[in-house]
């Protein structure tokens, strides 16, 4: 719908774009009133823990302005789903708060397209929103489930336990290098475009995994989060770490982030179930190292020597 | 903790201002992993439902930057859960998304206060959220429960239903006017700085309301939402509606929105169970008007004359 009008209100911008993203699915994911009414109204499952994510998506920031409406959509919606699978939950359903600087129907139905995308890979329906006028920037809540008090955190990781990696390092920080050089914005199925959240392994980590968390802001950086969390150190071995193409990455260029990997630790007596998890998902799980004592995290390189990481993605 | 630090990083925010907001709740709102891990993860009542609202508030369209940090945040989080309340639900806990222009300690901890007076105030704890680098921008998503199957909504009005309001029109919209000349950033109570939602009225009209909506965009333009839902028409009788001082108001004026009422309808054998209401929650309710067949909003005067509205609050 176009009409020429410019000065389209919220709720026919919410009926328009927004009120049908995942319809399908409402009535599985228990939803009673979906989009369109003050609030969302969900059945609750037996026996299951709610497990509820919030993550924002801002241009120049979190993705680029050139990048097309549709993959904007997927991966704000993506990366806010990977807190969830770091959890070991399913999604059910997804809010959106989109800020926009001025109507554009064309955009909005580009970015729709993305959404639907998700929507229906996950089979999980948007079930609410607010769209406001401002600055371009998408704010994702997502909501999904796990079995009572089975829910994977950053804390359990001990002395011993083998840190474990999902895919690899590096992918989504060369292909946005990749669209920022040569304006790549069709390079369609990239991991920083479209990541793909890997529900599939994290799910069967329920009772196998002693800690859990998404490569987000850097592979380093984001096992520090574990360490601190479980008061535990870490040793990683550097010809360990898969990387995108087997490049040779410096520890700067594979603690850039954006990976949304699952990266986790477990009791050294999983290793074979961890094995068929990875073959039954056909996702690489590599072992790139072992928690420890002290409170640090340690790049050990094939000299033995130890390094120390820099910090990561820093938000300010 | 300031440290002279400028560049702090997301972590170390979330850490300072917002891990401990509430945190005298998490028992008894069943959150069994809070702020700091990938995602919150709440136990689930039983024989209840869930409800679930997202509300963005972007600076000189949902507040002023003029007005005091405490005051900007409690109106978020507020305005939020008018959501809620519309729906007959109690609240339960609060996620927050947060952009922020630069790392500045004193608007920081003065945002955490108005955090910390609406936690309080309604016992629900901030469970999650996200703070990145944007323009002054903040999305708040609430979550609380209504009985099974109770749930109001914007359906349900019926022809001969009347039309009730609680508190009264245009204290809101009369308060943002004074701010803007005056520079009145310390009209403490006001119901713009400070909306307190009418939860106590609200949990009271489930099985007695036929339809809800909360006030925001403007009398007219909600009471509109609720015709449109309900497929009915509306006649409000214009000495009926209460403004705030007993002023007279344009219709326009009266359609200006931000009041955060609730605006219902119920069936006339509930007359005197909505008094009683009134009495016991301290809010004025009043009738203003109607439920008709035709499916338009009819505006009464006096005279008997018939007028239109204007379409209320625009967002784009």
């Amino acid at each position: 719908m176009v009409n020429g009008v410019d000065t389209l209100n919220e709720h026919q911008i919410i009926k328009e774009y927004f009120s049908d993203v995942g319809s399908a699915y409402l009535v599985e994911q228990g939803i009673r009133v979906p989009v369109g009414d003050d609030a969302a109204v969900i059945a609750l499952p037996k026996d299951k823990e709610s497990v509820i994510s919030v993550d924002t998506s801002i241009k120049d920031v979190h993705f680029l302005e050139s990048m097309h409406p549709s993959d904007i959509a997927y991966r704000s919606v993506s990366i806010a789903l990977s807190d969830l699978a770091a959890c070991g939950a399913t999604p059910s359903w997804f809010t959106l708060a989109l800020s926009l600087e001025k109507y554009d129907s064309t955009w909005l139905s580009d970015f729709k397209r993305g959404l639907i995308d998700i929507s229906s890979e996950l089979k999980i329906p948007l079930i609410g929103g607010d769209t406001t006028k401002g600055n371009l920037s998408i704010t994702v809540q997502v909501g999904g489930y796990v079995k009572k008090g089975t829910a994977l955190t950053r804390k359990g990781a001990k002395t011993g336990d083998s840190i474990y990696l999902t895919g690899l390092i590096g992918e989504a920080s060369s292909a946005l290098d990749a669209i920022k050089k040569d304006n790549l914005v069709n390079l369609k199925k990239s991991r920083y475009l479209r990541p793909e959240i890997r529900f599939g392994v994290s799910s069967k980590l329920v009772g196998i995994a002693s800690s859990t968390i998404d490569v987000s802001d850097g592979l380093f950086q984001d096992l520090n989060h574990i360490c601190i969390a479980s008061k535990v150190g870490a040793n990683i071995f550097l010809e360990k770490i898969p990387t995108f193409l087997s490049k040779s990455l410096s520890l700067d260029e594979m603690n850039k982030g954006d990976d949304y990997e699952i990266l986790f630790t477990s009791d050294k007596k999983n290793q074979e179930t961890i094995k068929r998890i990875s073959k039954e998902e056909e996702t690489p799980i590599c072992e790139i190292g072992l928690i420890t004592k002290e409170g640090e995290v340690q790049i050990i390189t094939p000299e033995g020597d130890s390094l120390k990481a820099s910090p990561g993605y820093k938000h300010f």
